[in-house]
């Protein structure tokens, strides 16, 4: 009985926005780790995030609404877009094309001011539903992170670029 | 116009496991960080694991559905419902009485064969659906992060603990 109850796929889990994003960020701005922009929480939150500024860092759980054609989402995309990376799964990127569009960013907390939370590094646009956000801890902080070498060579344009 | 959309926080989003946690795990078991837990997928969904392996670490968001009464949320608690640790913010913490009960766990990546991901350090029950997974990359981890002082205290007891 558990092992059926546990593979039903059929089963739907339903969530609301606990906030949006706001941001003047356009286009490529997001994706600069620098900017910064706020999320703004349903008021009646504002008791939830006691204690949340004494982190430095959080997670913001977002949900990735460009999407529109969720019937047909690729098994395997080209990250970022780019031919001259390999064809991986797309649980091998951070691609929004993905069943359940959720977006998940370590983002450095500047403040809150009662449920306006500035953040550093949010890569989401202006009017993004957000889900959750976590403080981030050092059980989260790994070290000695493996990632293939197409990983690396993103990595190493982007320190290149500043 | 925008912003009557952006702050609709009735707004349904609907989402749907790909796979569930098998884990022998029970009780406190499933906050040992070296214990060793299974991941079964949705087998149409081989070949968006294609290249994952390539990572040592892996995010791992899962439903948190042991939590029934979505009703009576607090908005404050206890971490891990010590009283000897200061009443905080929901947010400030991971629990799992939350809105939008959305676990996330950073995970090393042991093995995949198929759709079964082998991994150690998942926080999850047997069971859980799993809703989706993403690969860990340099910039997810954070130096110089600052956590509060209850929180310290958590992190030396596991310390001690070994």
């Amino acid at each position: 009985l558990s092992l059926l109850i546990a593979m039903d796929f059929n089963e739907s889990i339903v969530l609301q926005p606990i906030g949006y994003v706001k941001t003047s960020a356009v286009g490529n701005d997001v994706k600069d780790r620098n900017f910064i922009s706020k999320i703004e929480l349903r008021k009646d939150l504002a008791q939830a995030l006691d204690g949340l500024v004494e982190f430095s860092h959080i997670f913001v759980l977002f949900y990735l609404n460009q999407v529109t054609d969720k019937e047909h989402l690729p098994l395997k995309v080209h990250p970022r877009g780019r031919m001259d990376l390999p064809l991986v799964g797309i649980y091998a990127t951070r691609t929004n094309l993905r069943p359940n569009q959720i977006g998940v960013t370590v983002v450095e907390l500047i403040k809150i001011d009662g449920t306006t939370l500035t953040v550093r590094g949010l890569d989401a646009y202006d009017g993004t539903p957000v889900l959750d956000v976590k403080p981030y801890d050092s059980w989260d902080s790994k070290t000695g992170v493996q990632v293939p070498d197409w990983r690396k060579k993103l990595e190493e344009e982007k320190t290149v670029k500043g």
